[in-house]
């Protein structure tokens, strides 16, 4: 495998069977790494989402058992979305966790991530977000999460480039 | 509605579409006792499952964000089976939580609950469970749960009667 066949733009595909969000992205980074970009919650708060927000940690707790809160603000408008859930499992080699965008209340989707070591330090991420219907996850799909889901990876790969991920 | 028409055996369906399993049950109860008998671990323990077990609270923390975790013992053999998950929202009217059996650790099912009043005095639990696939529904359904809720449910009739889940 070249570093032309990585997939550095993330793959997101809609399951041909189950109302199913599937995320696939590489990273130059080990599963620990990415582990702890998803974990800490400082660390997090500097790459999730569009570049035109910020995010502000309301909550966390990442261990099983535990939660999370946050809350994006766009930087033009000062808008504020919100978004919370819990965190099922934490595992170094896999994360499930819930998630609703506060302004769609009875939405939920069981979001789960394994890491898959590709060597040549290249980690693969793989990520799977299980929605109750096909209406909620075309909604989903549709709310422009690509930019976010793009833009965002986009400032993990420097958040790693630049040594503040930790090794 | 006569109460012949009552649900008091539980629907447990397949849906067609979905990796969802749906139950539906009716109680002689308010919605507030259901929610009741769903949260507080004290009641919650002397209802839920078979007969032939009994349940030991391990951890327990009814909020959004809070979660769960106990032990069936069989009470012949002295087997423990433990399951654990969290809760991702807790409303009056609406019980959002996850669940995996701790014998098959990457499983877990996305639970929610709400009560519809059907007057009366009684009221309509609709409940689903909704996997990742629908190989693992298959194993849900056919591992005996349909006992495990019908006599839960009829331990609940009977605390619901006895006046144990309160007004």
């Amino acid at each position: 495998m070249t570093t032309t066949d990585r997939l550095t733009t993330a793959a997101i595909e809609a399951d041909p069977e189950l109302p199913l969000i599937r995320i696939t992205r590489d990273f130059r980074a080990s599963a620990a790494q990415l582990f702890r970009a998803h974990t800490n919650p400082e660390i997090y708060s500097r790459w999730c989402g569009p570049k035109s927000l910020d995010t502000r940690i309301d909550h966390w707790d990442a261990r099983t058992g535990g939660s999370w809160a946050f809350t994006t603000i766009d930087r033009a408008t000062e808008e504020e979305y919100s978004f919370h859930g819990c965190f099922h499992e934490v595992r170094e080699d896999r994360l499930v966790q819930t998630f609703t965008f506060d302004g769609w209340p009875d939405g939920v989707s069981l979001d789960t991530m394994t890491f898959e070591d590709l060597g040549d330090g290249w980690t693969r991420m793989h990520s799977t977000s299980l929605l109750d219907s096909f209406e909620g996850r075309a909604a989903m799909l549709e709310s422009g999460m690509e930019v976010g889901v793009n833009e965002g990876y986009e400032k993990l790969d420097a958040l790693l480039e630049g040594g503040s991920v930790g090794g």
